[in-house]
């Protein structure tokens, strides 16, 4: 099965492209790496989970803005490459949680991302190097934002 | 127009290579991509922005403060390359803004650093992807501490 | 004098691998870059330095953490490549400190990690990059977490 016949399989459809809320590229590419800006928890442009995990949001709530920022990775990525079956595997996460004060559970947030890539991409390919750790703000108060690292088919 | 041009043109002069405040190294080059390392809202070694954006720092200022970053990387560029012409394009930049309770508008603060890119490398090698969150606290309580990855001529 | 007979010599062994938080690999490469997942001051899998650089952890306990976090990325990077002596050097590192409000004092911390790296790969392989920052809260309340790149040898 493929990227798209997984995510059809999951009930996933991609989001809209993420508005941009700034001078920036949604991916960079850099040899056969790929660069992809840091996203937040928005379906088609509309900020969905914000506020602090362990606070007025909850650890469930969080995962779920995690998954939201992993689709928008797909979603530049497959704007990006025209076809996501071109990119080849996960290299790295770096997460960020917004975080409420005392919470320390970025680690299982994050991880639902990491769930999300390893069930798409496959264990071979969806599983990378990560980082989760917290912000006291986030743009837009959005509970979670995260940046990627994918390699592209060489 | 190349760089030094530009930089005249808008008034800019390159500060004096920043003070290190620790081991590490301002620029490091791995294949043909120069890692900088994060720099702060220093001028020839003074810190010029301190504080809390969204607190006692505001958005304005805090953009001065990214401005500042981003003129401390070129200066470390300078520095390791001999010749900023030598700097093909961004490829990435990781921007802290050291941020007051509440206060969510750190793309807006790191825009200042991404068009002041813009402007002197162009459009078409000048923006690269992005990442902008905060730290509750930032060394010597810098408003904002960036760093990036450039990509040197082949 | 290899890495091993400096550890040796310095009084310091490593830890074993460290317990995986998530679904992530301690180590991934692509090319001859080692990602390493952000390492927190554990041994052993059991917290070692817990709490806030500046409020309940002074900042030689926050030193104290740095070094665990890098050497637990060393025992990871052990694992993955079978022999320390084939990484090359270290290209970049990026430091959180769980820092209590009003504690600036973010690269004095991480420089035991850089201080160690420096010891133990020699002045020429072993300063990379760096960034170091803060966060509100970390993983476990871990009072340091640290990722880092390593190159392997050609």
């Amino acid at each position: 099965m493929d990227i798209y016949e997984k995510l059809k399989e999951m009930g996933l459809t991609l989001p809209g492209r993420p508005a941009k809320g700034g001078i920036y590229q949604p991916v960079v590419q850099a040899g056969n790496l790929l660069y992809v800006s840091g996203q937040g928890a928005t379906r088609d442009g509309a900020a969905v989970v914000t506020g602090y995990v362990g606070g007025d949001v909850t650890v469930e709530e969080g995962r779920e803005a995690a998954r939201l920022c992993t689709l928008n990775a797909l979603s530049c990525l497959e704007a990006y490459t025209g076809d996501l079956r071109r990119v080849r595997r996960l290299i790295k996460t770096l997460g960020f949680v917004q975080s409420a004060p005392g919470f320390h559970g970025q680690p299982g947030v994050i991880d639902a991302a990491s769930e999300l890539l390893c069930q798409l991409f496959g264990e071979e390919r969806g599983v990378g190097a990560r980082s989760a750790v917290s912000c006291n703000e986030l743009p837009g108060s959005t509970s979670v934002e995260i940046e990627f690292i994918f390699e592209l088919e060489a």
